[in-house]
């Protein structure tokens, strides 16, 4: 890597000679990952400049390509008018995306600057939640007005085929005076009828339809059950807003997921790339952690009320970490079965004793063999059978504990409405810490003679 | 809950009766998802029974809402000819799916059981990696011959409506007569011509493919640069071997990420659900903690090292998990990043020093200022500015080491092709206990004196 020049150093020059052609052409020469790679590399005043030098349209192809807050960033930071040129240039959906993790100040100015239509539009889609329906419709979709002609459809096809050509024209549908929406028609239905037919005659009436507040849950049942291409949006007077295809659905899922995982790591601003600013990956970083430490100090409490027992055998300080870590990976287990179960609609947050009976048999069976593989370590390591016991069996006890709390704990968070995901984790570990060592400090206490001295 | 009948009891009836029309009935008013759960909480005996009485065609529809691993299980213990009705009813992308996840000699017997040309196009689809083109590819697509005419095309439509409701007919794709990839014509154009042109005559010639080796990253890459609603795909030969669709590409990411998800929290043999027997949902479970329980021990083996300073400082015992803890989390915040900038392509396994750059500051600053809290509170506890001091450090310089390492394993561990979401999480977290526990005892044999008797 040293020897080759980087794609961002190469595109760091062609910015610095405002050589608007050359640039285009190398960025065309990479795939939209390499893209983002690439402009994530460079610095905000290049980033800046390249945007300014390539124009809207070429602006926008790379706004597609890096991830939205960077986006976001990226083009707040431009002047209104020069981002609002940027904006309009985005397919609807990223358009409402990138806007959407823009302070509200930046997104404001920027829509007072975009075209009055569009700015219309944006706003529509920004009202939605990320996660429904009308978060992630196109507006890029064909229809018509049930008066129109076969006829009417062709000529409006030939003659505006430039513009329709990032447009689903799988399917176009067919609206009443009111904009509601009345039918569908598949683009063959027009290959066969005569053209002087109205599309009130040919369409299938009363079409499946999706209300634009349908859940993520909704749409994915919804595709599973249909195998369409595209299903419209209709809001509560049945009035035709937009077209959700399935592809935009495992999109949101996808991208739950990823904060999902990046919650349950810590990392709880939602979004971090390395090429955010130190101070606030950091900080975020530490907001997290320092809620920890407040946990971790709670859990360890348990220890320094047993500090005599402790002392009376030192040896017992090898195992509280290996209890309380091993419980630890088996709570998590069961609760990512839980979540995964969960967000599978496999099981409801209310089914709390279904879901204990089945944990808890594997918490009894897991927390047996590792109680007895654990127990033996520390029997044969220091000779004392009563060593193994107390070790053995607070293993076996904060394994059913962690088990059964592991696998309930996401469903009565999602009872609660907190999310399992940032909140199961911490609060897992430190119940299961606390169990941990209040178990092998209070069996040994129960033993302390038999053990003491080691 | 406990009041109302549930799905799966009413369903349950319904088998006993051997009542077909009403389970059909009653199957249709469930939503996918709630198909699924319904069918999970089935016994298994009861979930063959009612495979066989719906018949194959609406036995196939439950078998796409469920998740393929339990698919498998229950098509693979059904006499093998009903299996294979059942398996031909299935798009053909399910189809493979299914048939993955079976025991070869199960897979084997049903595709002999099955239609001699479904069974072959079946044969072909496994036979490619699932997280590739090949692997996640449909074959109901349009496909004609070069020398036809659009009259033809239309015949063929209009003759063939039924079976190509679930086709994908947006584009279709023009082939010469070695069943090489030629062109493409989407459905509006037919519309325009006249009726008796050749296909060669209007078609798009030399079409947008990718092969059907093609990595998820690059299906990825590819959609994201064109907003096509499926690409066709050759083999070596340039042959049209089938159809990605976007939404398919998606699918297959979610369920990578699902599979990654479910192994960092270890999970390892892949799917778990609890309707999976006992002893394999313990087992799989087991398998994993086993190997912690080994890592474990090397990292407690530390604290056994350094037994006489803890027993001259006892308190250090308190801190000893809290250290591990916290470091523990500082370095699984990094690695989730990593993963993340992996996954997206913003960074490459080989940028080990880049991420070490922008992980290392990280990691002085979170390591300084949880550093100070966590001296000053064992200073305030038990007013020893020297144990604040050794405590303090000890988490200070372990979350450098913890950060730095969290960022760059995922890297290293991807450059020597093996799995970060597998392997990250228990390295990581044994080298942070290691070294926590080495940082708090070390340091504290140094001021030994001062400490002593704490």
């Amino acid at each position: 890597m040293s020897e080759e020049t980087s794609p961002w150093e190469t595109l760091g020059d062609l910015i610095l000679q405002q050589n608007t052609v050359a640039a285009t052409d190398f960025i065309n020469t990479l795939s939209p990952s390499e893209t983002a790679r690439t402009i994530s590399r460079l610095s905000a005043r290049q980033q800046q400049m390249l945007l300014s030098i390539l124009g809207p349209e070429a602006a926008a192809d790379i706004i597609e390509d890096i991830p939205e807050v960077q986006a976001a960033d990226l083009v707040e930071d431009m002047p209104s008018a020069e981002a609002a040129a940027i904006m309009e240039a985005l397919a609807s959906d990223h358009q409402a995306d990138v806007l959407a993790e823009m302070d509200d100040g930046a997104s404001l100015a920027i829509l007072a600057e975009m075209d009055h239509e569009e700015a219309e539009e944006a706003r529509k889609l920004l009202a939605y939640a990320p996660d429904c329906a009308g978060g992630i419709m196109i507006s890029e979709f064909l229809f018509y007005n049930m008066e129109y002609t076969i006829q009417d459809v062709l000529e409006d096809l030939q003659a505006n085929r430039g513009a329709y050509a990032d447009y689903l024209v799988q399917y176009f549908y067919v609206v009443d005076n009111f904009h509601k929406l009345a039918g569908v028609l598949r683009m063959h239905d027009l290959l066969f009828p005569a053209r002087e037919k109205k599309l009130s005659e040919i369409m299938i009436p009363s079409p499946l339809s999706v209300s634009d507040g349908s859940s993520l849950r909704e749409l994915e049942d919804f595709f599973e059950e249909h195998h369409l291409l595209g299903v419209p949006v209709v809001d509560a007077r049945q009035r035709l807003v937009g077209v959700v295809l399935p592809s935009a659905v495992e999109e949101a899922v996808n991208k739950r997921k990823t904060k999902s995982f990046l919650r349950i790591s810590g990392i709880v601003g939602g979004d971090e790339f390395r090429t955010m600013p130190l101070y606030l990956r950091s900080g975020r970083r530490l907001s997290w952690l320092s809620m920890n430490i407040v946990l971790n100090i709670i859990a360890a409490s348990v220890i320094a009320m047993y500090q005599d027992t402790l002392a009376a055998a030192i040896t017992l300080a090898v195992f509280l970490p290996m209890v309380s870590d091993m419980s630890g990976c088996s709570g998590n287990q069961a609760a990512a079965v839980s979540m995964r179960e969960l967000s599978l609609g496999l099981v409801r947050p209310g089914e709390l004793l279904w879901v204990l009976a089945k944990e808890a048999k594997v918490g009894v069976i897991n927390g047996t063999v590792l109680g007895l593989l654990l127990g033996s370590v520390a029997f044969l390591w220091k000779g004392n059978a009563w060593l193994g016991i107390v070790v053995g069996g607070a293993l076996a006890a904060n394994t059913i504990v962690s088990v059964s709390m592991g696998g309930m704990l996401p469903l009565a968070l999602k009872q609660l409405k907190l999310d399992p995901a940032l909140v199961s984790s911490p609060l897992l570990t430190t119940v299961t810490d606390m169990c941990g060592f209040f178990f092998v400090l209070s069996f040994a206490s129960a033993v302390l003679p038999k053990i003491s001295g080691l």
